[in-house]
């Protein structure tokens, strides 16, 4: 019974479990208006409005079918409704022990922006005919059982489906009967062929005992309403593309019934199927991919550099070297460079499995469209305006003003894209209708303490509650030292002594005290940058130090940030430099330790774009999601549990790679390693990635972060108690690895089930040996052989893809929407860098302020980088987060659908816990005077910029 | 020679010292053409370009005047001319000598805008006539020798006198001839009887041997330049009435040559005319004063509340009681309240006499008088406006705005004030011809770091280098107690703790040792105010507390702001609440310690403006002047001396009674105090002043900030070796003291010489008794009875008129017109207090920047504020700065001529030595990034807000 969710949830996915959260079977019931109410408001048609009387009807249809469902979703709800979980299977049981019966297939297609029924089509008319002529989609039914006599594939019932509904609706349905066969067995997938012109997004398929229908009937009529059940529901929500563009094939699609079966289980039926639908996916690794294509392969990153435009765009090529060991990314086939025949050339959009593109239903008002479109018009237009691109904010003032009365465009047509494609951020300028301002909100920081970014103790409570808190780490031994070759870097042991951090601490005790006691933090961005120094250095408008910067842990729990060490390593022409500033009352002094948190967090930018960011969540996530398609079947229980923590992910990295993070694209545009900065990321996954090491509990343990304690509450005793990343992350991990560990003993009662499973091992061994084949032999990859180990396994896939980079992404505008808080890069040296630029310290000392904003990010720089943020940072309509009812499991096992209304009762349980901390005065690395709450780890948000929600995916 | 100085002083008095200063004869020489040039540029004559011919000829006279003039007026070109300084007396004794000789007095007028040849005024047609028919100005010539048959004074000689000037010129002359009679002896005086039916300015009058003018000669003819030099020339530079107003007298005023003379060596034929301007000078202390008056008379501070026209602006009489002790101000003889009779009734402009109103010459783009109408004008244009006077601020934003896009007036109407009186703070919208915007300069503090304001270093800075240095003192015992009664105000000593200190300290040392090595410094705010916190919390929409702050000295001569205690003491409803606040890694505490300085910064803003300025140095000084003019008559040479030092004085403190003192007035409306404001300058006289402490010197000694070391420069080592403020005007009143020892020494030989300087005595009896007649039991006041103690004191007068109030005053602009550094009033309690506001508290805590917006001023607080600072801070283009030519003595006498170069020559050493420590890096108190140089003690200036130049006296 619960099949017949589907409609409603066409209409309200993103509503339902936010809308009247339901606990029990009382609101199971109570939520039924107001979710009708809901998938009214939110529908994503547009034109509503004007169609009243058939959207009416359509509606009306809908919430009968929703009564049912919405309850029978409910876990707790089910358990006290006469249709228990078994109905489902009786039903299909009942296909199987009936006699020869007549049963109607409807298939309901999405009406789409792009694709099917679009009236733009040239194809159109002839579509049209083919509906007239009943000959555009064809269905089959597939029998779960073989033929008991052959032992060979029953025949499948084929019949041609008819258009019932009409062309205005956004759904449109189609409807075919057959005549089941005594001894038919279990119907269990439905083969598809799409005999239009035209791609069409095929949203379900359902079979209904035949009463009352007709091919000829309309829907519209009424019959539908008095029709029971569907017998099955395959819930599909994939392209079909038409026949006629499978050339090779035979243009047929399997769907097979939601029911999850591991590999050993596959009804015998479907074995074929099974396989060869995986094999489609794989495909053969040769020919260069359409957009329509679905099949799912490895390449390195050889396609961020252009040689071929600009010998200047040439980049080394990340992964599959020992130089350069890198994740793998979706192959896209395209022709090699004629300039460098390691690099592939680029050329319009990258390609993804054409069921990782953007759903086109997306508000189109905003969404990652309007990103993409940002990303492509920024870097073409910035270069073409006659604005210097290096220029400076002439003043804080002017700063200030993008986030209030707004900044007049200079050359409003060249920087048109502005105007095009952010339409929210420009606004007409008063008095002169003619011009355009561009004008951001004001960041949530900002709102509160405008000068926050000023303070030492914003600077360290940031590295705990920030956006970026995956980076601070525990002193465990002084003097710190370098691990790189002194002979080439210069001496190893930093110049942070002893003496400096007592006067610091206020000499409440000594280093060495401060070490045991676990007082001393780092963030350490010395062996990273350091030897890229003078290469960063060799560009124009940029600069690099190594840097460290200390940090000690005061009593009451906050940070006090001690010292800054920055570093220029020796060259064949230039000593080493270095020197450790501190704030003092020296204004000078004061002014170099303001510049000095201007490099570290610069760094600290790069840090978190670079690394937290694309490389631990985007990048590293990518490999799971080939593999998952290439090995895992979409019968495969695996599979259905991941599947909604990979939505958008390779379409958002295939965009990143066109226009973020390539040669000349965004990030090395606006970040200080400039064409340095993704090879930067490369070094990083040499030197600090590991599987195992991104779960959060060991990431934390790895950075000196927590130790291990079994009595402590998630088995962690934290080293800064209060860590609010750190303490709201471990309420999020947990709950997913409870539902994670439910899920999995559902479908593995044992190890011997796990080494059974060919899927399961082939898609460990494509992630390890393949998607990350880089990292092969490196540490931390487990074996899948135990329960325990694979949810662990699935549990850290997970929070990456979801809370990490939660974590890391959705705070980017509220922390660094001001840009002085967090400036991308610092692209002047420190005026007391030796040799001494005379010039540049007079400068610096008649105007600090001046000195400081040519260091910051240009105008030019700083513009498009907020302009990303903000959108980066935004949750769409259409988001579905974690744990939330929208992408509650499909399938109606009993188990599974517990332990998922546990999860999400957890969730909204902890979300409470978090606000609850986020008023504990106590807590003062999260509650305090103008400090913004920590809500980055609460799972649920609203639209918009919010800095909280989870998101199952990485999924911008 | 040099009297010839005197046509090209009227025209570029403000120039000649800084268009090329004259270190030596050649140079002397060659600043001729560049006077010239700036004599023509700065004319005030609008007109000047309408008129070239006449302007031409004019100032081709004039220059002939200046070569010789000017080179006549630098010392050291003076001893090597031919002409020595013999020259004058030998012309004057030569009038003696000769028989019976025409003489030709030659008197010069000013052209004014409001006064005398105003074509505007209706008797401008009589005294056409007048002139017409030569009967316009009466002459007589006094001989400073008895008669000597009779012994008896001669006869004067009279004559009318011709006008022969064009009236279109800057000054019209008017010529008599005399004859002298043999032995009519030295002419001493000359009296000037007025009959137009207008006041006129009387430049100067000189006499020339009559070689071949005549009354109906054209002076264009050129017959000018033949004249030789004047036999004598007496510098008038006042108002004579007309005639026809001196109903009581002659109508005749006496302007004697300008040679000094004590009143025992008074040439017997002016000793009657000396004694008998003294008395008309004196007055008889009855009846209300007109404008045209030139009486010097004391009076109480009694007009400062007005209960006829409001009983809530009833005021207490400050002066003349033990409970408000206070300094006198001219006499005004209104009519007394008739609701309270000791007070004053206030009406019109406040009388000062005629001489003590600002020149009509000045400047009238931008002058006291722009000043006068700002006051006037602003507190009934907030009152009548509609917007609300306690609003906040919305943004820090918005405040910026005022300095850099300008605030969009929101009433433009009812803010017309300063529309019209303001015009260069007002600009136009750029798009909006009709509306207008508000825009300030950007103070020079916040062009260089807009973020000083926040920072804990430049608090403490400028408690050495900003513009209240005089508040800063040792801690010379600890703890620290009240000398308030613990039974009123709670307990005695302070809750600020060792422990507090030594944390913030850095534990470098104890607080022990620390007092014991000079290290810890305080600003005392507590004893003064605790009295008042009560009353002045009942005000609405302020507050106040009792406030301690402590600094410690670093080792590189820095502060460090340590903590701040805040009080309330007990009252009848309340117990005592304090709390010490210090700097702190926890964001609230930071936060409230943001706050508590605010607290203190308006603290600290009120002692400045109402002790440390107003009354230290305005309020101080008038009795000074009033003393002078009663008892010393013009020719007496610490007359002559002092006079430069007077300049406006009177006039700026009648403003001051007017409109910013008053109840009501700018003061109240705008500082914490409010109508407590004035009463606490009161207090403040009582406790703190005493007139030894007035010398700078003593004032350090007095607060620890130096002690007496004969071997250290100036006789003072400093505690805080790197106090700006300190060492700079050490300089200064060394420089002043050179000055005036050289020129007591010329006058008084030996003791004896005072004790029977009679003028004089009378002149420090009136100062002690009268004028500070609530201090004269006071200890403080020195004997005049040594050459020494008569400098001391006289250094200590001009010291404090000049340097002092320099010191408190230009910086006014540049350091708190960027309110937030310096907020006039604190208006809100800290959020902490007990008992706690709640719903403050979560306010604070949601948005403390919100908070402490409303702290600060109100928008027409500070609006006001600024506009009052930006006047204050200007300087006017004829000022007149302190050893600066166009104050040189006036006399003859080649000793005063030579010390008065030394001292001119001095100063322009000290401006280069203070540039010097500017630039010296280890100063690092006054030099460093961004940080404002030192420049306020520099003695010249240009003209406008420039944050340096001393004028010779408080003039605005």
């Amino acid at each position: 019974m619960h099949l017949q969710l589907k409609p409603f949830r066409n209409a309200a996915r993103s509503r339902c479990s936010r809308a009247a959260p339901a606990r029990g079977p009382a609101a199971g019931l109570l939520f039924f208006p107001v979710a009708v109410a809901a998938a009214s408001s939110s529908s994503p048609s547009s034109s509503l409005s004007s169609r009243p009387s058939s959207s009416l009807v359509q509606l009306r249809r809908w919430s009968r079918r929703k009564t049912i469902g919405c309850v029978a979703s409910s876990s707790s709800a089910r358990s006290e409704t006469p249709s228990s979980s078994s109905g489902a299977s009786a039903a299909a049981a009942s296909t199987s022990a009936m006699a020869e019966a007549r049963v109607t297939a409807v298939a309901t297609i999405k009406v789409t922006a792009g694709g099917f029924l679009n009236s733009l089509r040239p194809s159109r008319a002839i579509d049209d005919i083919k509906d007239l002529i009943g000959r555009s989609l064809y269905l089959e039914l597939v029998s779960s059982h073989l033929d008991a006599k052959t032992g060979r594939e029953k025949p499948t019932l084929r019949s041609y489906a008819h258009k019932v509904a009409d062309n205005d609706a956004d759904v449109v349905t189609y409807e075919a009967d057959f005549d089941l066969p005594p001894g038919f067995g279990e119907v269990g997938a439905v083969l598809v062929t799409n005999e239009h012109h035209t791609e069409m997004f095929l949203e379900d398929v359902s079979l209904y005992t035949n009463s009352d229908s007709g091919s000829d009937s309309d829907s519209d009529s009424g019959s539908d309403d008095a029709r029971a059940a569907p017998l099955l529901a395959i819930r599909c929500r994939s392209w079909v593309e038409p026949k006629s563009s499978d050339a090779a094939g035979d243009g047929k699609r399997v769907f097979f019934a939601n029911k999850p079966y591991l590999p050993g289980q596959t009804p015998p039926g479907l074995r074929s199927y099974r396989s060869k639908d995986l094999e489609e996916k794989r495909g053969d690794g040769r020919g260069e991919r359409k957009p329509s294509d679905r099949i799912y392969d490895y390449a390195t990153y050889n396609d961020l550099g252009d040689p071929d435009s600009d010998a200047a765009k040439a980049r080394p090529v990340l992964g599959g070297s020992a130089q350069f060991p890198y994740p793998r990314r979706c192959r896209t086939g395209r022709p090699m460079s004629a300039k460098d025949p390691s690099t592939e050339t680029r050329s319009g959009d990258n390609y993804v499995p054409r069921d990782e593109a953007f759903s086109e239903v997306k508000n189109l008002q905003f969404s990652v469209t309007t990103l993409r479109s940002v990303l492509h018009a920024a870097v073409p237009a910035v270069q073409s305006t006659l604005i210097d691109p290096n220029l400076a904010f002439p003043s804080f003032f002017v700063i200030d003003k993008l986030f209030e009365d707004g900044v007049e465009l200079p050359k409003a047509d060249q920087l048109g894209f502005l105007r095009s494609v952010v339409p929210r951020l420009l606004q007409l300028l008063r008095d002169g209708p003619g011009d355009q301002v561009l004008l951001f909100d004001r960041p949530a920081n900002v709102q509160k303490d405008k000068f926050a970014w000023l303070r030492d103790e914003e600077f360290a409570r940031e590295t705990l509650a920030g956006m970026n808190p995956y980076a601070i780490e525990l002193v465990r031994e002084f003097p710190l030292k370098s691990k790189l070759d002194p002979a080439v870097y210069g001496q190893a042991e930093s110049a942070i002594t002893a003496e400096v951090l007592e006067r610091q601490m206020g000499r409440v005790m000594t280093v060495a005290e401060a070490v045991s006691q676990k007082r001393l933090f780092m963030l350490d961005y010395h062996d990273l940058f350091l030897p890229y120094v003078h290469r960063i250095r060799a560009q124009a408008h940029t600069t690099m130090y190594g840097s460290r910067t200390i940090f000690f842990l005061c009593n009451d729990g906050t940070l006090r940030l001690l010292a800054i060490e920055l570093t220029r390593p020796a060259s064949p022409t230039q000593p080493q430099w270095r020197r450790v500033f501190t704030s003092s009352t020296d204004t000078t002094e004061s002014w170099l330790w303001r510049m000095a948190k201007s490099h570290v967090r610069a760094h600290d930018s790069g840090h978190h774009e670079l690394i937290s960011h694309w490389l631990r969540t985007h990048c590293a996530v990518e490999p799971y999601i080939i593999a998952a398609n290439r090995q895992l079947s979409e019968m495969h229980p695996v599979y259905q549990l991941l599947h909604p923590h990979f939505r958008y992910t390779m379409r958002i990295n295939a965009l990143a790679r066109s226009a973020l993070i390539n040669a000349g694209g965004i990030i090395e545009l606006s970040f200080s390693p400039q064409r340095y900065a993704i090879e930067l990321s490369s070094v990083a996954y040499d030197k600090l990635w590991r599987f195992d090491t991104e779960a959060l509990p060991a990431d934390l343990v790895r950075r000196g972060m927590a130790v291990e304690d079994p009595a402590a509450e998630h088995g962690l005793r934290l080293t800064i108690p209060d860590y609010p990343f750190a303490n709201d992350g471990l309420l999020v991990w947990d709950a997913i690895k409870g539902w994670v560990t439910a899920y999995v003993a559902r479908f593995y009662p044992d190890a011997s089930t796990l080494a059974g499973d060919a899927e399961l091992q082939a898609f460990w061994t494509d992630v390890r040996t393949v998607g990350h084949g880089d990292k092969k032999d490196a540490p931390g990859w487990p074996a899948l052989d135990s329960p325990d180990s694979l949810a662990h396994a699935l549990t850290t896939i997970i929070w990456v893809a979801s809370a990490h980079h939660a974590a890391v992404n959705f705070g980017q505008y509220d922390f660094a929407g001001y840009f002085p808080n967090r400036p991308s890069i610092a692209r002047t040296n420190m005026p007391v860098e030796e040799p001494v630029d005379a010039t540049a310290l007079a400068a610096f000392l008649d105007n600090p302020d001046q000195a400081l904003r040519e260091c910051f990010p240009s105008q030019v720089q700083a513009t498009l980088v907020m302009a990303v943020l903000d959108l980066l940072s935004t949750h769409s309509p259409d988001e579905e987060y974690l744990g939330g009812m929208e992408t509650a499991p499909w399938n109606d096992d009993a188990t599974v659908q517990d332990a998922y209304g546990k999860f999400n009762a957890r969730l909204k349980e902890i979300e409470g816990i978090m606000d609850e901390r986020n008023k504990d005065r106590r807590l003062k690395n999260r509650c305090g005077a103008g400090i913004l709450p920590y809500q980055l780890m609460k799972p649920f948000s609203q639209p918009g910029v919010t800095g909280m929600g989870i998101p199952n995916s990485t999924s911008i």
